[in-house]
């Protein structure tokens, strides 16, 4: 499919936003179509960014990073966002060193090879999604069972809920997987 | 419903956020309860409102203000959010100087008093909100028909995707609206 | 939205549904359009407000009249029918004299300020409604530790039945609520 | 299943109640269970049977007493009323004289040998049942392809939504079908 | 309902294939359509009537042919296949020697009058059906309870698997039941 | 996720299965989960193995065997079948030598790099799999703009029907994908 909307021009942008897409260009070798999509509108592109540090790097968690991309992959899927299941499916494999993980919760959460921990996370985290106005204080015993507390639900929500967002963005506009996301993390370094 | 997460407390909140919140308690008589909510965590408070504010205050739109608490309205309803229906359809009521046309599109939109330009509008962002991987040429089409281009329907996909974000932390999180939303813009001014 | 069907013409109507529009009329000083719509069929005009009375107004019933309504405004919400959910939000309000209830349970019912007993009420409720066929022993048992017994069980759902056929007829036809419907119970009396 | 909800004592009923089962027993030589559980609430069951009257044997109408039941069959198949479908398939047999078409609208009416006109008008008995807050223009326009009016509209609306009723409160109160319902209008007679 | 595609011709069959149907010819008295329609492709028709075969035919195995044919029944009137529900609900009353039991299960399986270990088989079934990919232990213990093992719950899913598949080509194909279904094991023999 | 039932031990199979997986073996490598979990049960082994090649390595059809198995890949993927999405997605690279389409198709075959007349088929393939009951002369006129006859309608809702066979009996069994299908046509040869 072809991008419905093109991507920013390198050259028009503001210093701050020119800085990040470098930086990931640097650091990853290429830019993801996430950041030439946002960038064709310059306050919406900080605001995102800043929403998705804010939860996937959050420090004092119990969610580990390879826990949130799992969240992000397993709602993406739900969501029917290509652009996130790859992308984010590719960071998964990479955090948690697991080259199938990522196609197996895309699928199906509930037969994928993970802990009962992650898999009580992912409940949650689909119910959040589909059915937000129905959690109630079972679903948060439910989580307690696993070590999780009311902050952590909190980071599971908000993970569920930003990327629920990011999925209706992408599909809505047409945004398609950078080629390399691919086949990133599926190949054991020899 | 008692909320499960307790308001953050004045004292403890950052200049900056403490700054945002007189503010809108001196504009408005009180202080929305999504503010006191998100104050627990200033990462996310910040680039929350950093979103609100570059999708529903952009000058460059062709929606105006009520076409977005319109659209926050129905998208709200749809997702069974109490607060961002009753504190949004507020809103609502005041931009288009109309007591009825919130409740309305809470519970139909379809039917609703409004233009044919605004339904066309409400039934893009309902599509985008319930099966954005299903959005394709047909539905800009008929937008455009009533005059909205690409840039608006990127207008119409944010503050739908952003209040889908919101609406999932107020419900999950059990936020109440603060009892002021209710009758605003209810009573005509004499 | 412009109702499909006309209003019936007062000189046109038979004595008795002459006689009930000119009392409603007296009493709430307006003529609620659903009279008015109904009236065209004479027949079926008194078989609807017969059954409307024999479960609304039925005195030995475990059922407040408050608790009444706030069935019909859960299921007219659940149905998407903005006539019922308008009119009868109102009556709930006066019933309750609470002006913040309809708005709630209308939006999501699980989170609005009512009673545990109420809660039950309305699951059942919402049971019958979107799914009759799949009630069983638990549902009743459910009503039962909130006193509730068969025989209210059956108020419960004769009230949900009714309105679910109220809901479609208004739906369908482009029914909408009269404008005095939406501030009504909102405002204190002073 | 047992029904959940007594039979009524035909020693304590009202004449007129009385009277009419009395009729019904004789015309067609045993009780429906319908009669005899609505029994005991004799208004309910007075407001039923006018409803039922009003709609069903009204003679104005460009519905034939086949196309009633036709209706009435699917949306109780659609509801998943066994009592329902039952019944009123085997009515609907015999006005037809059609001992295969009850079955056939109970599973797909799409598929049913039955008339594109008779399709049409359960297409739109179908959407009033599941979505009658969607119904529009279109709706009415594909009746009217078929010699619909606007008041045969209201027939089939009015059928749809009162059998909608009577699913409910049958499902929900475990009333199974006599047994000799479901061999009428089989065996062509000799 | 015509059916789309035409029917073998007989005379083109390869020899197995008119085996197999003039045997049930002279068995049943009649060609059942599912024959003459998957007779075009002689492949598939072995390999279809193979897998039937292999499934309602085992003989090690806890499920009576009525249990077999009633998963059947159930599960092609959730997939409202008109062929499946009308010609598999004339041997399930012949298996069950019931004549009541093929219109129960069809509309609501919940309420027909079986045993609660054919409850707990068909509840398996239509979980299998609408939702695979959910099932989990508490599905197999449920079954356990009425004991139903392992291969059990495989045969009941091997059923239901099966008529999904058959459900519909039947349905897509236009395939409509031959008449003599309707009446059989309706009427007691004398 | 364990397997619910066990492979079966080659040493007590029949000599015909014996062979073919022997043979699978020496052409793939290794033995894919689904011959060890069928072989358990040697008829529905011979039956579900003959349906496949029937609709899969048939000659005469306007389907390649890529188009075949984006068709499987896309309603296991509807259907949330691990093992199916992740064998057929490696089969499915493998014939259309593209190592993307796959992880495209199985989240939105609607925005995936395929042809026009590949959506098409897709399309048809998704309602027979969803909604089969519903497809009519509208859903084959979409089909004969791709230039795809009936007969090729046959094949595209076959396959969508096998797999929803083998979907369902994957999933109920806890069958997982052998490690060897997620890096298959990923990576390009050199």
């Amino acid at each position: 499919m072809t991008a419905r909307f093109p991507h920013a021009e390198l050259a028009d942008l503001p210093q701050d936003i020119l800085a990040t897409i470098l930086e990931i260009q640097e650091k990853s070798g290429f830019v993801p179509n996430v950041f030439l999509t946002f960038a064709r509108r310059p306050a919406e592109f900080r605001a995102f960014f800043a929403y998705h540090d804010a939860i996937m790097t959050k420090e004092d968690s119990a969610l580990t990073k390879g826990d949130r991309e799992m969240i992000v992959t397993t709602i993406s899927a739900a969501n029917n966002c290509t652009y996130c299941v790859v992308a984010h499916g590719a960071i998964l494999r990479i955090y948690e060193k697991n080259p199938l993980v990522a196609d197996q919760v895309a699928v199906n959460h509930r037969t994928a090879d993970i802990s009962a921990r992650q898999r009580a996370m992912l409940d949650f985290a689909v119910k959040v999604n589909s059915a937000s106005h129905e959690i109630g204080d079972a679903d948060f015993d439910a989580l307690r069972e696993h070590g999780f507390g009311d902050e952590d639900a909190w980071d599971i929500a908000a993970i569920t809920a930003f990327f629920g967002l990011s999925n209706r963005m992408a599909s809505f506009s047409g945004m398609m997987p950078n080629p390399e996301f691919y086949l990133m993390g599926r190949v054991p370094r020899s």
